[in-house]
């Protein structure tokens, strides 16, 4: 566990302020541009201020996502601008940079002003953690926007990834008969021995008759034009999957389908769980590279 | 299953309509006051022409609360009104009256007529069945009102009757740390026996630390200023219990916390759902009324 | 919790040895005819060391059954003979005697003594604490006589009563097909509400059918000759169902159906968990004791 | 699914008998060396009936193991001795053979013949089918040996490979409280988000204390002297890694520890279903050799 460092926090919103307030605890923690965010831990500072005092900044850790333009940190709980450029002004040459999904002109900085760095978003286990409030997210929209209860229901959900995995298994907790596609027979396999019905990718059309939802996890357009008629009235289509997405919307919409994408969930419906899991993988980011020097 | 039976629908939200479909696929139904309603079966039609037809009607269903007032009935899904006498003269003598939580003033009516009536709220199976969507409601408002996720959180259940048993039992497939409080030790032993922590009512004070989500399905004031005084800063609590409520709201308002008094879940996070399962409940009487004729 | 009390653990199982282990981190306690019992607690003894010391005894703890005969206590882990009459004269008139399921003899004794008792099999608590390792010990059976997993077999529970609520949701956490069947319009509700298929005691022919495994826990003969003549070959019969029992043994037999009556299993299966069960329901009923009496 | 063909189903246990019956209902099956076996369908040959008739043998289907010494078929529901060469001798070019874990000598021969084989136990799917088997079998083996019940027993799984994943998730399902180690920081995020408790594969001392039933899966020695030490008198000790095995049996004796050593379980404990997962493998491997041919 990181202890006795001297963090900056910039920028971000209630997850970053939900990670400055975890880390204030045995550390030295400022924070930047988050003036507005409820529960922010450490000392509220300036860019003027940390210059004046030459604070010797251990950590900086920035947002996700990382900038709002080219130049400027994103900071929606700030009334006030924070550019990169001056931010990364305040580093020394011990100090190292922590963000999710960092840009490649933001590397190329980085590197030139030769910062240590790291991207939690390339992090396995955080994209693991995750995929409990993405799950949670899911079946909060399904109950907000369904006339009937997630116990009984039909649900498909496409692909056996990591979000599939955890919302599989608690969507059956909760009562709903739950098939999973997939393409590879050790996906179906885990699949049937994780309790839930089983439908190879070829055979999406059957699987799609008689369900009332369908959550989408497969980035790549997986229900077109053919599938999407297959698709019964009042069942919604959820898509987890970044882009390009799995749900060919246009379509959907031009057939009356109810299609939400619905993406970045753990920050919107859980944002200080999803703060926490910042927190961790930054502790185990920070123990492996403590194990590299050792 | 009713069948070839003559039934008259009569006002009510979305679990009317949706009942009113599902008998309609055995039976001839018509429907009064379900104008604006989506999703309702069978044939519109007015008191007029159930006058000049003469039909000869087997039930009539009431919605659930029956009347808006003390003469007109509940028909929040039409623009006209609907006299409760006007609707009883449709009545033969044959005619059986159903609906939910009939009121004293119309029980003496429908004795005065002398028609056969069942109220389906006093129905057992419908309180158990309903526990069902009310769980899944109050998972709803506790995932949208709070920053965490279900998962990990520490959750403290007062009482442990029917909505308590379901949804101690959804909270912790979520992943949730379950406590659930209760005074008599057979109850206490059944909350041990199914996984949950069990906390006896006098200990109250003791399981409320350290809790983020309180959720009362006792149906007297629990949660009064002493034990109010105790719950943390960030906790939700939710009240499911019928009036006069187990949280006293004025204080709880006065202290800064967050209190939802939730009721009538079923109709209005799961209308479909709880459409079938009125429709159930009526089956179920019917059948023990045909046994009893045998 | 009892403590600083002397408490007098005699005969038994290693029920009773764990009781005995459990009681002496808090009082001073004494054992008879448990010298075999693995994992005994407190100081062996004799009766004519007691009678010598004139020890004043707070509890007396007999087993379940009390009895081996109308005169002796039970004491299969002793080679000696504990005649009752001998073993009530250490008791003073404030003795307070704990036993399972006290015979009418033994009562009126105890009675004409003027020794107050409780009969701890009597308590709510203790039967639904035993439904854990009843239901555990069905599963366990269910494993060693099946040629295949619980994990997609199709079971039948008979009843819904308190070992059926804990052995369904077990059955089906292990992945199992489960229907249990009732006769109670509410308990069939349960059935449904909490993830099983539901069958109504009417339809019992039907639902046996193409299933694998078939538990009874009704203390009166479902099983007859014709439902049993629906059983599938290979079909496992187990009955958990006190005298008389629910199934035709003699029947089932002749066809050649495997059947397993199965009695008494916590004490079988899991004495520790079951010993500590009859511990923590005396602490119950003495806690009752002490608040009947302030 | 493999339908018209001619199959033969040589030696093997119960599994292999059930396999017979499972491929008979769409193909012609024979069998050989499985007389004493209940359950085997397809019709009973010998070597000289299959020569003098000159059957043309699609498939030879071995068991598993495939021998029971250098040149004999493993035949234990069989009183005469197979020898592999001879069996070899039945099949034509266009046959194919499937076995489980062909030896290396054996896949020479089948080399030198020309003939086309692939070895189930190779594929994915049934190492993830088979690991619930092998979970329900380690199951039974802690139901038996331990006097306590599985419900709110603390137990410590060693990795989070396959078997351990099923096993975790059925342990914790029966109300077990459940730590898995590992090392990986991805595994030990899963781990979390299935809802176990983590513990990293160096603090394994700390995670051992308190436990009471201790089941490894790595097959490397984990539990080494130093770890053993740490293991309370009472836990069980179930090892289910292949050779090595990972724990240190003899040390584990010496110091009166119960350990088990579970190899193949699910022959043993599901030897219906156990055959049930190589039949639909099989299904799986003939797929995909059509798909490689078209």
């Amino acid at each position: 566990m990181l202890h006795n460092k001297t963090i900056l926090v910039a920028g971000g919103d209630l997850r970053q302020a939900h990670l400055s307030k975890l880390f204030s605890s045995a550390n030295r923690v400022y924070t930047l541009g988050l003036e507005k965010a409820e529960g922010a831990g450490g000392t509220p500072t300036t860019l003027s201020e940390l210059w004046q005092t030459g604070l010797k900044v251990d950590y900086i850790i920035l947002p996700m996502p990382v900038l709002s333009d080219e130049t400027l940190v994103n900071t929606p709980f700030s009334g006030k601008k924070l550019a990169i450029d001056a931010l990364l002004d305040c580093a020394n040459p011990d100090t190292i940079v922590l963000g999710g999904r960092l840009p490649p002109a933001l590397i190329q900085k980085l590197e030139e002003r030769g910062l240590a760095y790291s991207d939690y978003l390339d992090r396995e286990e955080l994209a693991v953690l995750n995929a409990v409030p993405t799950a949670e997210g899911a079946i909060q929209i399904a109950m907000e926007e369904l006339p009937t209860t997630i116990f009984g229901m039909k649900i498909l959900l496409i692909g056996y990834g990591r979000i599939s995995k955890v919302l599989a298994r608690l969507l059956k907790a909760l009562g709903a008969e739950v098939t999973v596609s997939a393409r590879k027979f050790s996906d179906l396999a885990w699949i049937q021995a994780n309790g839930f019905r089983s439908a190879h990718t070829a055979d999406l059309a059957e699987a799609i008759t008689g369900t009332q939802l369908i959550i989408n996890t497969v980035p790549a357009v997986v229900l077109n034009e053919e599938l999407l008629s297959r698709v019964e009235p009042g069942c919604l289509l959820i898509d987890l999957a970044s882009k390009p997405g799995g749900i060919d919307f246009t379509t959907a919409n031009r057939m009356g389908l109810k299609a939400v994408w619905a993406l970045s969930l753990p920050g919107k419906v859980a944002p200080i769980t999803a703060g926490k899991i910042i927190f961790d993988t930054i502790q185990n980011i920070e123990a492996e590279r403590r194990q590299a020097h050792e």
